[in-house]
């Protein structure tokens, strides 16, 4: 029999905390029997709140009462470190101690990265534990690993990663033989810095991934690759300028068309095709990006989330375990392990 | 007097080579009485295009038979040293003898970099020679640099990056006073990888820069800063993604608006303040990047160059010459070698 998926919900993380982390929580838990929420944060509040949903079905909801919050601008191992009673903090020792399967938080990227591999702890053969967010792209998504977690990291850590996200993509994302693409300057094997230069020829090696050589910044947006490879510097650098520039140039051409009668008229005609096109670039449908790697799991969603990515997060969590995405990176690392030593 | 200044053109490289470059510089001609160019390239071939111009000052026109051409895929430093008959080779040793000013191309990045720090060679007590691309904003331009000529820099190039760059960008481009920013992964001084780390004190000790922090990618679309620094790699990135991020969303939003009849008339009665919002991104305004620090100046226009980047990238070049930067990166160069050493 299933046994079902225990997940604890950051009730405090995000710009829309609580009342949108409850309402993806309530959705979640209407969809799927088999799911327990516990929602980390101060207890009589979120208690509340969620009572507010009286079909709610409390027999699967608990709480992990937590006082102290960690704000996104604080230096990151400081604060798991001295706030012991935060949402991130309990929650996080939770799935250490195993009374939890899952970790999801719109909350501080810094402290959810730091206290997962702290806290958590990673997985038997992995070294480093990389975040994957997943990028909406003219051709599918693209699931870029690593934004964040392990800066200046070495080509060993790269091909883990190429394994871990092929591993993901495939099993989670449900694409079939996923491509491998490495982040670099130019498509010419001769570009690039150490780092890829190191790790062009050791991912070439690799039999169990779909490798497609380096892939420019410029072709990630048209969905070059099914998974693209990178240190989480440059992946950081990626991420952040795709969203930037998506953000900076739809503000212009809400501007524009917004500029005068005629401009309005338009883009009222207009509208309905342009969100029509628009839809497959929400990132909402597909949750947060999984920190991979750890002994449970830890998923870091957007920090202006709402119910949806909420309850896709939650939703994705699901599916992690359904297709025992640990064990098969175990298999994997045991494997890399066994044969080289690394 | 003004002695005029000398720019050999290289009528093979780019897109649209040679007759969008020999258009440029012949509007270029027209409008700069002191201008003299030199076109390197097949001689024949050329010269025949450019005295399809019948008005054009031939007393102002000479020409560099080059009779090879170095491809946009070709390893770099092999097309250099083996390609001694090509237009890039011959343009930048007109440069390095002191038979011309500065050299532009819309050709091969690679070749360009290797073959203008090695060929030209760099100015006294400049250890690296940047790309510093322009990247247009929401809030005016940004200077991106590097882009692309050191991979793996170390923190006190990226300290004379932020020299050269405040220079180029005050003198050349008119900024008063410009604001400078070091490219990182977040605006806390504890975010970033060991490079940014180690930078980041030594920008905040040089009193001749406008240094505001670090600056997230996420802002470079809004025009945080006037002058962004970092490495090469990461720049190219950055670039890269902002150019293919920009690229994929008009090609959706071209899509979206030709999709029906209903949104066609729609998009017919938007484009006009569409059009005029856009302008201020139309990159061919400013020309080319210059690669900075060299003996003399090397200008690498876009690939797809049409005749106003050409015409532009001249234009920037004569403005370089009239605000001698050389003399001034010269003199920021030495004083920073006798109060260091570096």
């Amino acid at each position: 029999m299933d046994k079902g998926v225990k997940i604890v919900l950051d009730a405090c993380g995000g710009d829309n905390a609580p009342d949108e982390i409850i309402k993806g929580a309530y959705e979640a838990l209407k969809k799927k029997e088999n799911l327990h929420i516990i929602f980390a944060g101060p207890e009589d509040e979120i208690k509340q709140k969620v009572e507010n949903y009286t079909d709610i079905p409390t027999d699967r909801v608990s709480y992990c009462n937590a006082t102290e919050v960690i704000e996104m601008a604080e230096p990151p191992v400081k604060a798991i470190r001295s706030k012991k009673d935060s949402s991130i903090v309990k929650g996080l020792t939770l799935v250490k101690n195993g009374e939890a399967d899952a970790f999801v938080s719109a909350g501080s990227t810094g402290a959810i990265l730091v206290g997962g591999q702290l806290i958590v702890g990673k997985q038997r053969g992995v070294k480093r534990a990389p975040l994957a967010p997943i990028m909406p792209t003219m051709n599918g998504v693209t699931l870029l690993i690593d934004c964040g977690a392990n800066v200046d990291a070495r080509p060993e850590h790269l091909v883990s990663f190429a394994k871990m996200g092929s591993i993901y993509m495939e099993n989670v994302l449900k694409k079939k033989n996923p491509t491998v693409g490495l982040l670099s300057i130019g498509t010419e094997e001769e570009k690039g810095n150490a780092l890829v230069k190191e790790t062009l020829p050791l991912l070439k090696e690799c039999e169990d991934i779909n490798f497609i050589g380096p892939v420019e910044a410029r072709d990630l947006p048209f969905g070059v690759a099914d998974v693209v490879v990178t240190e989480a510097f440059a992946g950081n650098i990626a991420l952040k300028m795709y969203e930037g520039t998506a953000k900076m140039l739809m503000k212009v051409l809400k501007e524009s068309l917004t500029a005068n009668l005629r401009s309005k008229l338009g883009a009222a005609m207009a509208l309905p095709s342009l969100k029509e096109h628009m839809k497959a670039f929400d990132a909402s449908r597909y949750g947060g990006a999984p920190l991979l790697g750890l002994k449970g799991l830890v998923v870091k969603a957007h920090g202006s989330s709402t119910a949806v990515e909420i309850n896709n997060a939650i939703l994705q969590c699901m599916v992690f375990f359904k297709e025992d995405i640990n064990g098969k990176i175990a298999a994997e690392m045991n494997t890399e392990e066994n044969s080289n030593g690394i």
